[in-house]
Order: structure tokens, then sequence, then C-alpha cells
């Protein structure tokens, strides 16, 4: 006999279409969405609705904003010298919580996959070459993923932009700080053993 | 400089509150659902918003349900001798999916848990005397936990309702079926072994 009333299955099922989530924590969500304070699911409710409605792609830059332009492009403080190249626009949250960049982003919105059908047309590589051709930039860093697609895609930018004459880098490869030597992959380790710095 | 937006940053806060959800996990679904059907997204939060105010308790054994009583009270078929007692509605889920149970269910909401100030009380231990005493009830499984208190609970309702004569059993633990014995924790290993069965 099916105990689960249609609401909790119909919950229990768009749970279990997400990331991560499995039965066992749809369940685990359920349990504690059924029990929490009734204003706490509401809220939750009310902020996964206003996503959608409120945030959108930075028109120049496309990572996350609220307006047409993001925070960093409308920030005059900004060095416009720099824009430092990445996948998905939520990997700009990390690089800037170094607080270590002060130049402007790029998101391209995925990488190149010509088994996924992903070519150039299908990520804002059109928009980035023509950041770069307006005459401010001269420095462009390619964070895409050190993976085979995220190298493919640097790679391709590099060739393509070659003309303008950027100085164009990549973040280093190597064994993460405060990480194991051996707990590190193969490749890791021998692009840090390539890469190694004179002490 | 603060690259989430404020629509962003409140969903991955009510995100994180929820069991199992970290930041990273919490990250990984805002940008699954930035990305995914925006049709998908709705539902969601529709199904959120229906959960409390679809689903309540049935009046009588306290499951889940979107009627006064569950589908199982309603149901003239189920063997209404014996009640097999739960903490939580969610579990009679699992134990219904095993198809080796034709009788009534009893959810407590709960466990006794002194150091946490939940009592008897706090507790439909009430209400479950009460369907004992109805007369047609001969049979109590007490499924609580293997825990400590599930076990203080189980032992507390024995004792209890041991004037009305039901015959009181609780599930049997042991070795997983399935499971190696190795992997099988000492205590549960100890109770295996002094719960042996002859061949």
């Amino acid at each position: 006999m099916e105990l689960r009333p249609r609401t909790v299955r119909r919950l229990l099922e768009q749970l279990e279409r997400l990331p991560g989530i499995g039965p066992r924590s749809a369940r685990a969500l359920v349990e504690h969405l059924l029990t929490a304070d009734a204003g706490e699911v509401t809220e939750l409710a009310e902020a996964l609705g206003a996503l959608r409605r409120e945030v959108r792609l930075c028109e120049e830059c496309f990572l996350l904003t609220e307006a047409e332009r993001c925070a960093v492009c409308r920030d005059p403080d900004r060095d416009r010298s720099t824009i430092l190249v990445v996948e998905e626009p939520t990997t700009a949250w990390s690089v800037e919580a170094t607080r270590e960049y002060r130049g402007l982003y790029h998101a391209l919105l995925g990488h190149l996959s010509p088994l996924h059908g992903v070519g150039p047309e299908d990520l804002t590589i059109d928009r980035l070459e023509e950041r770069c051709r307006g005459g401010e930039v001269r420095e462009l860093i390619l964070a895409t993923n050190p993976t085979v697609e995220g190298e493919t895609t640097a790679l391709y930018i590099v060739r393509r932009l070659q003309p303008l004459d950027l100085v164009i880098s990549r973040p280093a490869s190597g064994i993460p700080v405060g990480g194991e030597l051996s707990a590190v992959d193969q490749l890791t380790l021998a692009q840090a053993l390539q890469a190694r710095r004179k002490l």
C-alpha cells in the first residue's frame, strides 16, 4: 500500500532530480521540512521562486547579477586592463574570496566539448573577443578548470586571441597548499614537479 | 567585493540550514537551479509550498496523510488486531515496502529523551494506550530504533501497557542480510550471537 501522500511523493520526486540528492537525503529533507518551523519552509519556497525571477547574467561579463551589469563591471575602482576568464559565473566567487584579484571577470558559461556538441558559438567567446578588442584590456587570465575540456577551451582562446597581442596566462597547477604529496594524483604531481620553483 | 546577488545569498543561507547540505552542495544546487528548466524550479517551489499546506498527521495513528485518517486506518482489509509502533511517520514507509506487514501503525513522533526534556507526554503514547484499550488490539510490535533512546522508549511502553495483556515484541537485531560480519559493529554482532538460531 502506498503510504506517502501525493504531495510528499511529488516533493520527493522533485528533490531527487537535484544534483547530489538521492532517495535517502530527499527523505531526510522532507522529514525536516515537515517538522521545521512553517516560516522556514515558506521562506525557502519564496527564495527558490525569486532566484529565476531576480537573477540574471551581467550583459558585459556574464556573472550573476540583479542589475543589467554586475557589481564588478559597475565598480570604477576595478582594474579594467585584466580579465579573468572562468567557465561558470559562480567560480568567480571563489576567486574573489582570495582578495588577490582586482580586475574584471568573464564567464564562458561552459567549456568546449565536441562530444556533447558544445562549440565556440555556444559559449560567450565572441563577446570575450569583443571585450579584448575594446583597447583597454592588456592581460587575460584563463582560469578554466584543469580538466581536458578546460584545457582545450583555454587553448582555443589562446589561438583565437593571439593576434591581439595580450599577456595570456593560466593559474599554476600543483600540490594544494596544506595537502600531502601522497594524496595528490599522478598528473598533478607530474605537473608540480615540472613547474618546480628554485629556492 | 560581494559577487553573490542578494537573492542568491538568501537562497544559499536557506539551503545551508537543511540537514545534509553544506556550503558546497548549496552552491551546486544554486548552479543547477539557475541553469535548469524554469518549469522545474517553479514546480519545486510549489511542491515545497504544498507540503505544509496539504500534509497533516492521521488523527488515529499519526502517519502522514492528506485526509483526516491515513490510507491504512481507512482500509477495511488491514488487520486491526496488530499495531506496529515507529518513532517517525516516515519509518512506516520502509516497513510497508517489505510487504510483510498487514496490520496498523502508530507513530510516536519521537522518542523519550530526558536529556532533551522529552517525556512521555510529549509523544503520542496516551493515544497509543487508548487505542490498545479499545479491545480490538492484541499484538504490539515496537519498531523504535535500536538506539539507547529507542530501547528506553520501547521499555517504557512495555511497562505502561503490561496490564493490558498484549503480545508485545520488538524486531530482531542482527547482521544485515547481504552484509559482512567484519563490517558489523561489536554491539550488533554480540546481539546477533546471543539471538543465534538453531539450524
